[in-house]
């Protein structure tokens, strides 16, 4: 629980507020700084933008800059917006260059340019500007460490010495030849075991595994995840080493991943916290229902045609929800486990038949009891066997359908190179309700003269 | 995309097929020697059962050990199962001690017993084998270095030397007192840039974040996502240092819960490869299946109650899909943002009024102008102005709802201490069937004069 932490944070934030509405920007300046840096940012965040205003000049610029590396994007660009040139410039020198590329690519051009005009490594994070957000070049960071194959160790950890301390580019060492290509990789626990004569090829492994600059970041963490790296060295086109990505941007593209399909399959397009502004909610969810209501038209189509059916066996109707909606919560869970299967690789994409079949008989399965008790409850509360075995004869042929639109759909998806978790609940159970409400009226239509 | 690698591994694949078809079990197992640990593992896990056993004898334990610690636990049981306890004895000896508990903890009691009385590590492993699955002592690994607060760093170095090479437990150094409390942590990195005569004392970090061995693991993925830590000490009640929480298992877990979350949502209670067998794919969905069947009686209630008036209005029916789905659909996007708010800490337990303030807001505009849709496509379709205005206005009225239902289930679910993410789509929609349903034919038949 790291028990003391939290009473420690507790105890801060409450003098924060106290020294807050006193009005005592610098102690409320010095209590910050004595917080871990995830704290501070939170507590920071938290705070009014007019007391974020008054206090981050008072602070210095690397607390400055760690906080800023903290917050969401959205909060950056507000602060930064506001801010003079001469701090901001200040502030990002203190930024590791993956970051201070981030910031400057989130702020107008203007200003960004502004900026890079004067800070210290502006190389570094003009080039890093230039890759998409998205890709292994997006969330690298650039190397400031330079190990060469004919080193020793001795003179390897000289070298390390002379970094700053900050520097996040040391827990493996990634070895170049001459030209900067990238020839090998060694541990810097293998470092420190070695002996300090011992020449750095003779340690490294000379097979590392490495990323493309244009890949997509995806595939980067799923290198990083599939091999437990703490770092994966990026490589242009001639293998020349221009980065690397280190273990604190996979945590994040791994979480970003997580939600993203979490997102898609709760049928919100786009990843958004949580207490997002109402006019970004409003954009990323209405076009949603609208499609879904145009779905649903398909259906409320099917149940039109069958108008007739409903007004002489009104009887018909009460079993919508369970014909339509049992069938639904099957489709999902077949669409859930196929979605998550292709996310995590257990589903190869030429396994799709084996999957398929797997669905479809677990549809039969689960189809034949749901539709053994649906027949059953519809019998004992309407008294007619007949509509007993309608209503459960069209949930056992919708359950194995579910199966197969929970299958299909996503894998669909996949092969039009769309994300799979698109095909979210709305479009499989648009499917079941359509199928479910044709199957359900088409039978009982047939069977009209002994219903009514 | 690390290229060369993944050619290399087909080319290796397609030569594997060959051995194997040929029976060269030699050939293939030299071949499987030459992959990277992960890729043993996906290998192996692919073949059949019978393939499985003959080659597994014939590689060296080290790579078994790796290979089983990589596979799937029911994999691994599936394997041990099957093997001889000499054989397994070896295996198990060439274990990291929580993957050597793992294993041990999955495998029947009785050879498990017999395994322990002959590996060398067998204390470790045994208390290890004390904490529950889904705590930090759980997850944690021992500790085989001890550092204490007044070794130089040249001690300290000399000390990792003589540590096996394939140590987990070393990027971070755990420093304790002379009674085993944690006082501290440095990492490797500040070792190596540090003069060799340095007293650790002096360069570590004497306010490290821990955990207590009996905090859920989550807890500790918690802490280490937000603090980016390679490793997290585990201690006892007394503060004494029991163990630690390596990256790798941090990502585990991180990838476990996001799974839990996204079956969870799904209608998929518990967690299981896309691969398992049909008969607990039956006895995981089959139950939740019959739990919507119960819910879905409700709105089945509904319906039945208000027959005379579908009876008399049928082209009633053909806009349930609309009244009823395009809500669901917006009681799930609610739902979802919720759920997910709340497992990143996005969401405060104090800020519910706030969500929830903001949810009947967005259902309020996302009502009013998916209404206006519906209403205009009612009388587009039927030409009755009154059928329209009935079905927007409760489309609007289900949308507020469903904005309320997708809000408080998951909250209530979480005061009450079950995981939010139970409360799935099953459990909203069912709300937001229900009252669309009450809604839009309790209307039509206060109307039912006009609209007949």
């Amino acid at each position: 629980m790291a028990l003391k932490e939290i009473i420690n944070m507790d105890e801060v934030l409450e003098q924060i507020r106290l020294e807050l509405s006193a009005g005592n920007w610098d102690a409320v300046t010095s209590l910050l700084e004595t917080l871990r840096r995830s704290d501070q940012a939170e507590v920071f965040s938290d705070l009014p933008p007019e007391q974020q205003q008054e206090i981050l000049p008072l602070m210095d610029p690397v607390n400055s800059a760690d906080i800023l590396e903290e917050l969401e994007d959205e909060e950056v660009l507000e602060i930064a917006n506001r801010m003079e040139t001469d701090r901001l410039v200040e502030i990002v020198d203190e930024m590791e260059p993956d970051e201070a590329a981030d910031l400057l690519g989130d702020i107008p051009a203007e200003q960004a340019e502004a900026v890079l005009q004067r800070i210290d490594e502006s190389d570094e994070v003009r080039s890093l500007l230039e890759h998409p957000d998205e890709t292994a070049g997006g969330v690298m960071t650039s190397m400031d460490v330079h190990i060469l194959a004919d080193m020793t160790v001795d003179e390897t950890i000289q070298h390390l010495r002379g970094l700053s301390p900050d520097s996040e580019t040391i827990y493996y060492l990634f070895v170049e030849d001459k030209a900067g290509h990238l020839v090998g990789v060694v541990s810097l626990r293998d470092l420190v075991v070695a002996k300090p004569s011992t020449i750095i090829r003779d340690i490294m492994d000379d097979d590392p595994i490495y990323i493309q600059v244009g890949a997509d970041q995806e595939e980067a963490s799923r290198l990083m995840f599939r091999y437990d790296l703490l770092a994966l060295p990026v490589v242009d086109a001639n293998r020349k080493l221009v980065g690397m990505i280190t273990y604190d941007d996979l945590l994040d593209v791994l979480e970003e991943e997580a939600t993203e399909d979490i997102y898609r399959l709760g049928g919100v397009p786009k990843e958004q916290p949580a207490d997002v502004a109402l006019s970004s909610a409003i954009k990323t969810r209405l076009p949603w229902l609208i499609l879904n209501l145009v779905t649903a038209l398909l259906s409320a189509t099917v149940l039109s045609v069958f108008e007739d059916t409903i007004a002489q066996v009104a009887v018909l109707a009460a079993f919508f929800p369970i014909v339509a909606g049992v069938s639904g919560s099957a489709a999902t869970q077949a669409l859930t486990v196929t979605v998550r299967g292709l996310a995590l690789g257990d589903i190869a994409p030429k396994e799709g038949f084996k999957t398929l079949g797997r669905e479809l008989l677990l549809g039969l399965v689960n189809g034949v009891s749901i539709g053994i008790i649906v027949a059953l409850i519809a019998f004992v509360w309407k008294g007619t066997p007949l509509l007993g075995l309608v209503v459960g004869a069209a949930t056992l042929l919708n359950m194995v359908c579910a199966g197969l639109a929970g299958v299909v759909v996503p894998m669909l998806m996949q092969k039009l190179n769309f994300d799979p978790a698109l095909a979210s609940p709305i479009l499989v159970t648009t499917t079941t309700d359509t199928l479910g409400y044709l199957f359900y009226l088409g039978l009982a239509t047939l069977l009209i003269a002994s219903l009514v």
